[in-house]
């Protein structure tokens, strides 16, 4: 089985580079079912990292083109590497394969484990768009909050530890003000982090990386032969 | 005042070309305040017609860059030519003359003037994007139903006798089978179409036309001084 | 264009007088578009302000035959000159005309620019009324919260620098604690005390104007044929 | 215990009379607890009957009136003889003994007897109001669907054939399409018929009589000491 | 009338023994209306107090099978003795009989009084399953918080002091920052401690003792020929 | 990874036998990742099939019991293997490895792969019990229908094809009727009969089989080191 870890940013390009890219395969295979090839691409050009819907808009047209030459290529399976989820349903009107996109992902994984979730998220910018998605989903009931660590994307990564200081404050303050029972990293770079265990030992509740979650539950998907539904995300009738 | 409507596609190199551009520039010209000069606008590059998320995203980031330019150009508002609201929250982002959308501006409009309404719009493929337009906005109560009239947007305008009766059906449906007391068209063409006034008489029920309230509310929302928030749409971190 | 503002109490005798409904007029004349000409006029009998469902009540029956009394004279419109829409359904089934209420009307407003939006108000008593409003608007997840600068309303006018004072505390505790990126007067007096540029400017958020935003969604209507739907708001059986 | 049924509209002046009234005060003493006394007053002037909004706004301030000078008169508690409610938060501000409305207790007897209940009313006029009811009391999730017999209010109780047929029709629709497990009466006259018992048994499910199921609750609130929150429904601030 | 309580643990073998049960029939014989004799049952085997979903379950078989055999022993209705309302449903779909639960009535009782209530309770651990409750009773809307005060069932009885104290703790808080306007005591321990009055007088707002709510509204069912409804709770094909 | 399909009923006692037990326990094998291993056990005393809620809480503490004993025995995961999850909370409490319920994890299945999923299920009694599922999953906007066969449970393995045909009729309802996108069996015997594929391939939408996805989300879970949160489902206090 093969998946494409598909980045809808120039990681390549960006500050992160290819060896963050080659980084995030690895963490993705080293979670895989035997019998599992995991590939990572990113875009020729969009926006260096996500931290606005104006960013998520720049890069969709060419992640869907990235997700269409997938499938071409014999990928079994997709996931968005955007914790937004932008062109999900894009993508998703395109190919058969099963697209799924981790933000939706972590929040019904979630949803399963628990009664209430929050999601730790970069900065204020984001929640809007992470309470519309939890809308969309038909989970924002179990939604109890999203919260900010309050450093920009790029940064993430160059300040390891202020960044999980700055998690481990929200993640309790979740817990204990907004009754969170179930935590979810609102960000891919702060999900390939490597926190999830540790918070989650710390903490006493689930920790969900969605990049992971995304992974599982695309595998089972393939595994079961099944994909997102046709008749929910038809192909656009004018390329019929 | 200098309002815009921006088409999120290519019209003028498309069938309907520059011709329906200005006719469109004229009907809302006869509808506006004296002092209101309205302009009309297309994309260099982009989806002919939109009937599908995927080409809703393909013209998005061009459709930016035309609202950043109204701005720069003296613009006080902008009206964003396609019911799905195409981009509106990114749009927001980078500008701070008011954006105002058909979409969520004609449902908030027949919110307040009955207790639920019907969208009669063209396919069914735009269905699901209209139903999570309005659970954004916070309509999903107030809306009864989406109907479609089935006919692809490129051929409304030369099928006119068909659009009418079909549309006609649809709204006849969505007041007795879905208790619509208000009608609302999902699709800047029909609106164009101006069947309105006619159908309106012959229901007994106010048919909004998205585009004209969009105009009469950007108008109110610019002579009392009021754009979107900056708090809810703030501009990227990056472009600070 | 001909609008009536129909205050919903003794105005003219109460401590305020024909001198504050003077120039209540004048300040809605000052946003009117070119064309439209606004009067205001008061009931014979009924509550001297409205701080409770009990005085709502007790000056209905008189506001709508004022309402009908202005649908013959001639008037194209009515706003209805309290918070809290008294009678609106009532009034809207008696007459053709569209009749407009500041309190839906500017909740959708609000919903139209941001995210959340907090009305600010003026005692506890009138809290769970908007909450309903909000409900019955299909605007419930829309708002953020309902304030109180806890002051009579007849003391307002009195004590203009308390009630900025008090009116910028709970604006802040708006944006902060409940996430307001949208504010709303719940009080025509407050509306009318000329606070909204001001405090706009220094919060960095939309402060909407109730009879402003009715006004302006009023001659809209007007403008483009519409009125409330008379399916949704039937004339009584037995007056047919 | 006494208890008064407050008619709030001209029953003793209109075509049903005091005779009509009488037959009321005793269908409900048949079924109060022994030591309960229960008397019924109607108002000097308003509505003959309530098929509006506008009708029920004409008649409340007199029953406020009523419903003041009941507990005056020792009354422990008051049933609202409408089955709208009107006027019901007004008239708990004025007063501490409790005041019930057959409309909202209905609806949340029918919520705890089954998993979906309808109710079956007059004319349509009236279907938007209830529904607004029961959103206002939280029942709206319950609330399978409000069917109407189509008969005006004054003509109930002369053509008792046609009211039992068509109730019977719409009852069996509720239950078969639209999933009712219970029915409600939404109106006091056809609640006052004496149908329900029969029909209970013809259909296989309880069908609730609003004022019975008033006087039950309220005997229940006036023996264990209750009445409404005063913290819900203070006194208007210029009375205190 | 003949009621039973149905105590779904085995009481009579714990600590609190058959004294305490004796002293709650007893309680609720005081607030019965004339005419009705109350009984008071527990189970053979099964939990010893009520914290957890577990310990619902442990005694649903044998309470269900203690309702089945008190409508053969000529029982007119059934209070199930917790406030989780355990196996409820299930005892509905075997006996004709009225069965009500606490948890559920009280909450709607709570709805039908004010706007917003809390409920206060034992422990954490019950806290989603009351959530839960208000979520299928339909009245999740109006619940405005459920607070603990933190001690274990079995404890309440022996320290009267720091159970009302702390009670009144919670209340206080829930009414002044949660804004709830009626209270209900989530755990029939702290129903049966006869609190009530006291709290509710001190705190200005209704405090709800579950089974006397029970016991009142079973009584008006009975009394007015209602029982749950058949088609909600089916009767088991298998035992047809 | 050893995972127990644990089974709420005496199936091998019943109709079906250690013969049906063996056959799911090798489909369920069928569908594991390489490592693997599934085992099946059911409860010594219990119903035969379930249709009610009386049923289901006559198996779950024996259920309970197995899964507790399947802890110790070195399991890595259960899937509780009955659609109405009977006792999933009660089971989590007492176990820290996690426990899966077919129902929950198949709706948020179906809400992850369309807009809106229907249940195709055995008969009309289960309906509510699957509804108040979807809203305790806080799936209920994604659910556009239940709709049932009408075949009782023990029969449906020696029908299979009324079976297939029903299950067929009523999928096109779904689809046609209700806008299903996505279908999801509502009963562990028709998820096992083998029609997933062959439904999905004729109409032309997914579905989803609770065991397959209840064993690959378990699988995922096992993976990556994730459980139900002990916050939402605490050890009861007194067997800590």
């Amino acid at each position: 089985m093969k998946i494409l870890y598909a980045v809808p940013g120039i990681m390549s390009k960006s500050r992160m580079g290819t060896k963050e890219m080659e980084r995030r395969k690895n963490v993705l295979q080293s979670f895989a079912a035997p019998g599992t090839i995991v590939d990572i691409r990113d875009i020729p050009d969009g926006p260096e990292s996500i931290e606005s819907t104006y960013e998520e808009y720049l890069g969709i047209p060419n992640t869907i083109d990235l997700i269409v030459q997938a499938e071409k290529d014999g990928f079994d399976g997709v996931i968005l590497g955007c914790y937004a989820d932008p062109g999900l349903d894009g993508a998703r009107e395109l190919v058969n394969i099963p697209v799924v996109g981790p933000g939706v992902t972590s929040m019904h994984y979630a949803a399963m484990l628990g009664h209430h979730f929050s999601v730790i998220t970069i900065m204020d910018t984001v929640v809007p768009t992470i309470e519309e998605m939890a809308l969309k989903a038909g989970c924002e009931r179990k939604l109890a909050s999203v919260r900010v660590v309050d450093i920009p994307v790029l940064e993430l990564n160059e300040r390891p530890e202020l960044l999980k200081e700055r998690a481990m404050e929200e993640a309790r303050a979740a817990i204990k003000e907004d009754r969170a029972d179930c935590l979810v990293f609102g960000c891919m770079t702060m999900a390939f982090s490597g926190m999830a265990k540790e918070m989650s030992e710390a903490l006493g509740v689930p920790v969900i990386s969605p990049p992971i979650a995304s992974l599982k539950f695309l595998e089972g998907l393939i595994a079961s032969g099944l994909s997102h539904s046709k008749k929910a995300f038809p192909t656009p009738p004018k390329l019929r």
